[in-house]
């Protein structure tokens, strides 16, 4: 491969640069028993840098190592001597080699830029890069300083590994790409994608994590997007305290049962031990309802529609996974009390389409309405409502948020009742109550539905920054002049998309290249790309490239403020419908238990008859998990279980046909239920 | 006082129902021993009920009750016995009386209506407003079903109290207004502001309240105003996790030592003790800046701008106060990381304006801007501005929000560095910090400010509710049709204003009068009200009240759009301009000592030319404290000190004479500094 392509494979592009300094890489042989494997030694100095052998030799404890010749570095790493570079190594042929650096290419002043080359190709790469390169497929540096007086090593092997060990994670995080395959290994891809998407750090305190700007955009486009709508329908925005007494919290024992093993608890302030234990809420229904009691007195206080948003803490020992499953998380939690029924369910529904909305509206995942079973409500509820996403790359289903009705369960344990407006004779009626909840986990569904290998992809209504617009085309042969106009011609361009309420942004750093750029851009999910190079300014035009399809356009620079709306909302567009196209082809009906478990294992979720049986669900549940097919499933760890869940009763339902009987028992089906594998 | 008087004191406004049921209030004088003070048993009833003496008797533990003479009345009430009625009693008469009350008014349905009289007046109002008010001025109720056919006490007086409890609890706060003035006793004026007004709620767990919608919206509505201005400023919004780890918290000694005390620990989860116990944050600094450190790289990478919106937990053990010390709080955290200090310093004073503008633009606040003087500014950093509000009713100053400079403090201890862009070879450059915090004490500084005795007022920016449209004028002679088309008439006007983007709502429960509901929305605090009656639909106008000052004018329904919105802003304008010549009238100029304390008694907040010296300013707090002009000061016992802090070194400075001595001691004055007993 040559090395301008094997750069681009590692979305490195190339740096054209006056000032990098040149660099060599050498191989050599060392002396060996004829019966062992040989162990080449690399070495990679500045071009300038005496590389005596001795110096190698002691460096690498190895003996008398000379230049290798063409039939082992073809052996070793494909190529020939003439061709070959660091780009050539990966993470086979970096396990068989020992790898002696210059150390002044470690100690490089941030900024140093590199010339690699090789017969036939030359690229310029910032020092750091190639050492997080190196690092990324796991060579091990042998740092020496070959300028210094006494033949010595001057950087022990371990030192430099730990000096350089957390430069190299953030270098890696922010420069180099994803360097795993979505297809392949789903949970490290997720991971680096969260992180090098910079949407998220990992944070000191297990199960917790930092929401980056990139990330709380997307949280604030929510909020917006849903208080203006739930306060249209009458609810208020509150904000109710953190803490719980232990009296209050265990008052509701039926209620608590589920969180009590979660609940993270206060019990000193200072050095003073609390006489009460104080819980940090897990939810805020013995929170808020007691005042709700207090509050409600007459039914003209009825409806009584709050929302809060807020962090809630439970502190799981699963394995935590940003946004799906983390200790402390921010959601919305609506708690409303309704005079009749009617009112309270209609509600229900009402709040259910903006949950689907958020989805599909805002970050273009489809998710299929439904109802939970009653395994699978909430306990304390009547019903429970969800919406239910699907992860193509995993075959699995998730659950997207939940609006549930509660009945008068709640009202009655806490006393939210009014008198009769039929008459004080008639029995005080108890107030109807929903609750409803979207939490961050959201942001993780649609990071797992868009993006792809080369890193985050963002919806435009979503993105922090929707238009990136990079100048283009300047070489060593542009003029001053020129080099003036294309910057500028840019900057003119990103204030009139700014002016346009385009969230445009444009990077003219001059150190990096358009191409490392580029790539930089795609991996941060920008949706939409703006080149503008002399070819452009002359034919006064930008080049556009979609982020999620690659796809390259030219808009004239008098149709920027119409033209690119239209493209944003085209990527807007693509997005939901290939997401969507996606869980329609993987949601299959299967009326015979025969197919369940293959179809299940197609990475596909399942839309079955069904009798509405409990043991039957769970029966499914435990049948589905195991190998029915002979064949071994895929074991992950991260599964809460490898059993097909029911999903939800989606609203949408096929027709059921007479005499239908359900996928698993004898009994007649009642309806269609969507079974999968789940988070 | 005349029945109607009295009740209109106690912001009751007379209810014309027709419907109202006959009331009779006796005043009975039991049989006493000559040389004891005979307890007059009042007993309050449904005109229809029969009251014999035998069941008073019992009820009330006495023998031979008679009706008593006007002397006892006179002597006992102040009026004779043909005026007297239960608005007579006050708490001090309370006490002396035992009170049987018909049962038939405590268990009435809830939309009974009472009618009062005395010969000379007559009022209706809602029984449970009766019951209310004679809990709230502390009578005893003794309620006895006369219509049983033993003649028995049916509901033992502890039995009626406690189910009533918290039903006249609730009505209490509902519906009667503020019973004390906010002059005379500022602290339990300003607790029933903020419940009453439906700001705010107490909460289970000491030192934690509830936000209701009243006081979140004014929140919501700074978060936006902020949100926009931070924005353009280039900060991003973001999350940290609430916890951090003890080994982190308490790795930086010197800053935590501050808040030591006072920090809640997390030490269990579920039924599990924590290996590590862990904190819930009580500012951020440790949280984000090691993350600080690890995403600055480059000099690049700065200025790094990120706030939060949180909660934090600060433990503390003194009183708690809603809104100005609470054990959990909202607030905006900003931290901000820059490479020169010249970029940084700016951020800083931009910052406290954007705080002068929330106090002054949104809230009608005035406020000082100035610097903290080194004992008053935050310890971690090189210098704090502030700015600093002032409480008329208490002559106390009160701060209002922070903007720090931090230098390179915290950016040495968490190496928050980058390579010197000079070049490599230089020493490492270490970020200059800022950070810049507002909470939601802003919202009690607002209350204190600008509410008065009839309740809460809001200035307009900030309501929730900016408008509130009543029909009036209704009566017993209304035909059919004159009283749909004032409620429909209303109702458009409703709408109308709703159209104009105007925060406007309609009060058409039927079941109030509309006296009553203006008492109402003043309790609230709706800065406007339009009244809709006949006379209005026939010179089509609205009469419009302001909540500020009482004054009432008429606008014509054609205006309704653009006459609203200014007398909106006339308001607002008002308040500010009140407030602001109230504070300027009470921060006055004190040259010498001998007049400092004196001034200060007179609540007033000082500016004296100082030294600048640390020591001079705890002498100036300790003297201050002291009795030096010989009068008792009132003793209140919420605030922190009752001697005078030092406010800020105000960046508006009176002119300082050559040769001017510091207020205190003998040293030359640097500059004026402002001092006051403060919150």
């Amino acid at each position: 491969m040559a090395l301008e392509q094997s750069l681009a494979a590692l979305s490195l592009a190339t740096v054209s640069s006056e000032s990098a300094t040149p660099t060599k890489t050498l191989v050599f042989k060392p002396k060996t028993a004829k019966t062992a494997t040989p162990v080449p030694v690399i070495v990679f100095a500045l071009q300038s840098t005496q590389t005596p052998s001795n110096v190698i030799a002691k460096a690498a404890g190895v003996k008398e190592p000379r230049l290798a010749k063409e039939d082992l570095i073809q052996e070793f790493f494909a190529t020939s001597p003439k061709e070959f570079s660091i780009a050539n190594l990966n993470k086979d042929s970096a396990a068989k080699v020992k790898f002696v650096i210059d150390e002044s290419i470690v100690k490089a002043p941030e900024d140093t830029v590199l010339e690699l080359s090789t017969e036939s190709s030359k690229a310029s790469l910032p020092a750091k890069i190639v050492v997080s390169f190196l690092e990324s497929i796991g060579v091990d540096l042998i740092a020496v300083d070959f300028s210094a007086d006494e033949l010595t090593e001057v950087a022990p092997k371990k030192e430099v590994k730990k000096k350089d060990k957390d430069a190299a994670k953030i270098e890696d995080a922010k420069l180099i790409g994803i360097n795993v395959d979505k297809a392949k290994d789903f949970s490290t891809w997720y991971s680096q994608v969260v992180t090098k998407g910079e949407m998220l750090d990992y944070y000191d305190v297990s199960g917790c994590y930092i929401l980056r700007p990139n990330s709380y955009f997307v949280w604030e486009t929510i909020q917006d997007w849903f208080n203006i709508r739930i306060k249209k329908m009458g609810v208020k925005n509150s904000y109710f305290p953190m803490f719980v007494s232990s009296r209050v919290l265990e008052k509701e024992k039926d209620h608590i049962e589920g969180f009590a093993p979660e609940v993270a608890w206060v019990t000193r302030a200072g050095s003073s031990e609390l006489e009460e234990h104080i819980a940090i809420r897990p939810t805020s229904e013995t929170v808020m309802y007691p005042y709700y009691s207090k509050w409600v007195r007459s039914h003209r206080d009825l409806p009584l529609k709050l929302n809060q948003w807020n962090s809630v803490v439970r502190w799981e020992f699963k394995h935590p996974q940003p946004f799906l499953r983390t200790r402390e998380f921010l959601w919305q939690e609506g708690h409303t009390a309704h005079l009749t029924r009617a009112e309270a369910t209609e509600e229900v529904d009402q709040i259910l389409d903006l949950y689907a909305g958020i989805y599909e509206e805002l970050l273009a995942v489809p998710v299929i309405k439904g109802k939970k079973t009653e395994n699978e409500k909430f306990a304390g509820g009547d019903y429970t409502t969800t919406v239910e996403g699907y992860i193509a790359a995993t075959g699995r289903g998730i659950q997207g948020a939940t609006s549930h009705h509660l009945g008068t369960n709640f009202s009655k344990m806490f006393d939210i009742s009014v008198e009769n407006p039929e008459g004080a004779d008639k029995p005080k009626v108890f107030a109807f109550q929903n609750s409803w909840g979207l939490s961050t986990r959201v942001i993780g569904v649609m990071v797992m539905t868009h993006s792809d290998n080369k890193g985050l992809v963002l919806p435009p209504r979503v993105a922090q920054n929707q238009v990136v617009v990079i100048p283009v085309g300047i070489t060593s042969k542009t003029t001053d002049e020129e080099r003036k106009a294309i910057n500028d011609g840019a900057a003119i361009i990103e204030k009139r998309l700014k002016y346009a309420d385009i969230r445009a942004l444009g990077d003219y750093r001059d150190i990096y290249s358009p191409g490392w750029k580029f790539s930089d851009w795609e991996l941060k999910g920008v949706p939409l790309r703006v080149e503008f190079g002399p070819k452009d300014m002359k034919q006064e035009q930008v080049t556009v490239v979609r982020r999620d399809n690659g796809e390259k356009s030219v808009v004239k620079l008098a149709d920027l403020e119409k033209r690119i709306p239209e493209v944003l909302d085209q990527i807007q567009y693509s997005l939901l419908a290939n997401a969507r196209k996606e869980f329609d082809e993987h949601r299959v009906i299967v009326n015979e238990w025969k197919d369940f478990v293959p179809t299940l294992n197609a990475k596909n979720v399942i839309l079955s008859p069904w009798c509405g049986d409990a043991d039957c669900e769970d029966d499914i549940k435990d049948s589905s998990a195991k190998k029915d097919d002979g064949e071994d499933e895929e074991v992950d760890e991260k599964a809460p279980s490898m059993g097909a869940k029911s999903l939800c009763i989606p609203k949408e339902q096929p027709t059921l046909k007479e005499g239908q009987k359900c996928v698993k028992c004898d009994r007649a089906a009642v309806n269609y239920c969507m079974f999968g594998r789940s988070y």
